[in-house]
């Protein structure tokens, strides 16, 4: 039994209680105490504690792109080439190596579970490794290394665009046919390294680009009861591309293939039309929006309230690692939403927070976390009060989401132990990894 | 003389050095030496040492309201009743406590001098004070007594819309006729603690709502080669209320007047015609884009690009405060601009590391700041380039701009002074006074 004492805890919306006690075992929290003083044997949490995060897109290795695309003019799919250049270079240890930095960062900034979205399974050419899942693999153990959950998203990936074959490093990514690819991902479920509960295999769909429609049903029946993701309609291109090919948008055609369920996760959403919002809206659907990477990727600003508002719900991924900054993606969904509307105050903080909280480990599989209370995951984030960037601004809600940045994140507990990361060994790591990989002939 | 020696210094676009030494004479570098290595008793800046940033648009007491405005609904103009709350309480002694400590935040973020938009000058009800400068000096002793130098704009406000008086803590800000204000700012001008070079005294026309039209020559002509700045078109209501009372948008009115010249910054530029660009970019007028408090009041995706392609000089201020981060500011406005045209790469990062440093220097009236040569203010603000979001990315422009955040500057130099901020002393001094006013009765 380990004891924490929060100076205040964000208990759920509009209530932040001062003097909260969590008794923790092993990694979950065992009891809630609210309103007492903190005993001598508990660890002290000064400051605004918030659940862990949940950061519900990652490709791990585009963190060795950061301020290396900010160069080129072009467009998304320009920006696509500098980051296939990267992913020509990774093999299981790099990829690892690359991963347990990113994710370290991530715990730095108060991400105590991850949902990778993982497409690079294959060696050059797409032979596949002695270990199939070695690229999964060693994604499952950056993140236990770097002592954050990991929900694996295997993402089917068979063609390059629509009726086209993979090409170039795309090769890497395909299992050549659906069922090649459920097998895989059968195996990896049944792993011994994937079977502790800290780990959840989960699967992706990674575009209507990438999978003809003939084998979405596979994919769909893959894994049923687990977390399904999908990147969607993230660049007008794409969804025109869906018209042409089939006459439906993306999110139509996933819907006629039984994929829009309350366990998918239809990331970005950008470019949504009135019958796509209401299809997923309908179903529960999980948005994951990633708006550093929209910003950076020239996306577009998707329709976030309109979704929450019908009734999707509304999850936060990092996705390219522009920044690692669940704070500025919360804030940036209602700041961007403010620019393309001209008005002010579509979501509440309370709402964001539940994004980057509740609904964003829902949306990875676990139910059982994301709040302060007894039977979930004890992951504890607090946030310091009194920096440059949160004094003054009040113990509220409203200063974690618009005040807070990563940099604010005091004290990390995830799955029950307190992660010490000094920021100087975070960013020692990261250098290192990614000169010796950019390096590499 | 002291001697400053830069591990990697910007000395102008695309052009980063290695082994940089600066040395000063009082406040102003005497010289500059590259590719050399670091002398035994020069002061060691170790990262990426870039000048001291220029924050054109400040409004200091708007501090306090961080993290207090994000709960309610409704329109900027909702947001100006809070902000009104806060200006209520403010009389010189409080002013110049919240502003120091606004100051020092900026400081400690890399921020060497800032233009003080400053439009509370009188008592309540509008009765001078026994020195009816009173207020303007409290900024110009918060400014001193932090570090940094500071433009003090003097804004003239007579009506509370097109044809309408003051009214409440409005008449706070007016002086009751142009006249009245010119000589006050003349006074201010020709003051002893104004007379110093840390200290330069500009003008500012409110906005086209607060400033007759037939006052508005009177303003132009009060110190004429003082920078000069307004608030334009920063919403759509305004640039109506123009048209309906005028017959012309608010940049047309200005002018008709003589204003738009290379003095004026106009604060904000976001709903331009076609000629108002036009208008502006001939003048070689600066713009000064706010993008942090833009997204909060909803303002709308300014033209930027288009500013600077016609030949308008950009810089940035932080407003409202809602952060203080000109590297977040630099970001937002490539970002948001992608956001709106779904395109990348509209500004380059040596372009928007101009705008927060030479530009907006000069949009200060400084011609000799914002960069690292001799004769320059001696201002020096280094990255750390290995922090958990800097690391990897690169010695480079764009990590400068796109990676890094104000959370890490490790160092700052301004007007040749090392500045020793302690984050935790910053935040506390923030806490204090924030807390103190709003708990006044």
């Amino acid at each position: 039994m380990t004891a924490y004492w929060c100076e205040h805890a964000w208990l759920g919306p509009r209530r932040i209680v001062e003097g909260v006690l969590v008794d923790v075992t092993g990694t979950k929290i065992a009891r809630v105490t609210e309103g007492v003083p903190a005993p001598a044997e508990a660890f002290r949490l000064a400051g605004l504690t918030i659940p862990g995060l949940a950061n519900c897109h990652s490709h791990a290795f585009h963190r060795a792109l950061r301020g290396r695309t900010q160069l080129e003019r072009g467009s998304f799919w320009t920006w696509r080439d500098t980051m296939y250049g990267i992913a020509e270079r990774l093999d299981p240890d790099h990829a690892y190596e690359l991963a347990r930095a990113a994710y370290e960062e991530m715990v730095s900034t108060g991400i105590t579970a991850v949902g990778e979205f993982h497409y690079l399974h294959h060696a050059a050419g797409g032979a596949p490794y002695e270990e199939p899942n070695a690229m999964g693999l060693a994604m499952v153990a950056a993140a236990r290394d770097a002592g954050l959950r990991i929900t694996l998203l295997d993402a089917c990936y068979l063609s390059s665009g629509f009726g086209a074959p993979p090409d170039g490093v795309q090769r890497r990514f395909s299992d050549g046919t659906a069922e090649a690819w459920a097998q895989r991902v059968g195996d990896l479920a049944s792993h011994p390294d994937t079977k502790p509960d800290d780990v959840t295999v989960g699967t992706a769909i990674h575009s209507v680009r990438a999978v003809p429609r003939d084998d979405l049903s596979t994919v769909v029946r893959t894994l049923p009861d687990a977390p399904l993701h999908v990147h969607l309609s993230e660049q007008v291109a794409e969804n025109q591309g869906c018209v042409a090919a089939y006459g439906l948008t993306p999110a139509m055609l996933l819907a006629e293939h039984g994929a829009v369920t309350a366990r998918l996760s239809a990331v970005h959403a950008t470019h949504l039309s009135a019958d796509d919002l209401a299809v997923l809206a309908a179903a529960r659907s999980f948005a994951c929006l990633c708006p550093t990477t929209e910003r950076d990727l020239a996306d577009g600003i998707g329709p976030a309230p309109d979704l929450a508002q019908a009734g999707a719900r509304l999850t936060l991924g990092s996705d390219s690692h522009a920044v690692i900054d669940l704070f500025e993606e919360m804030r940036a969904v209602e700041l961007d939403a403010r620019l393309a509307t001209q008005q002010r105050g579509h979501l509440t903080a309370a709402e964001l927070l539940g994004a980057a909280t509740q609904a964003g480990h829902a949306s990875l599989g676990l139910d059982d976390a994301g709040q302060i209370t007894a039977g979930n995951w004890a992951d504890l984030v607090t946030l310091d009060l009194r920096s440059p960037r949160t004094a003054g601004a009040g113990t509220t809600e409203e200063t974690a989401v618009f005040a807070a940045s990563a940099a604010d994140v005091l004290h990390v507990v995830a799955s029950g132990r307190r992660i010490e990361l000094d920021p100087g060994d975070v960013g020692a790591r990261l250098d290192r990894v990614i000169t010796s990989l950019l390096e590499q002939p």
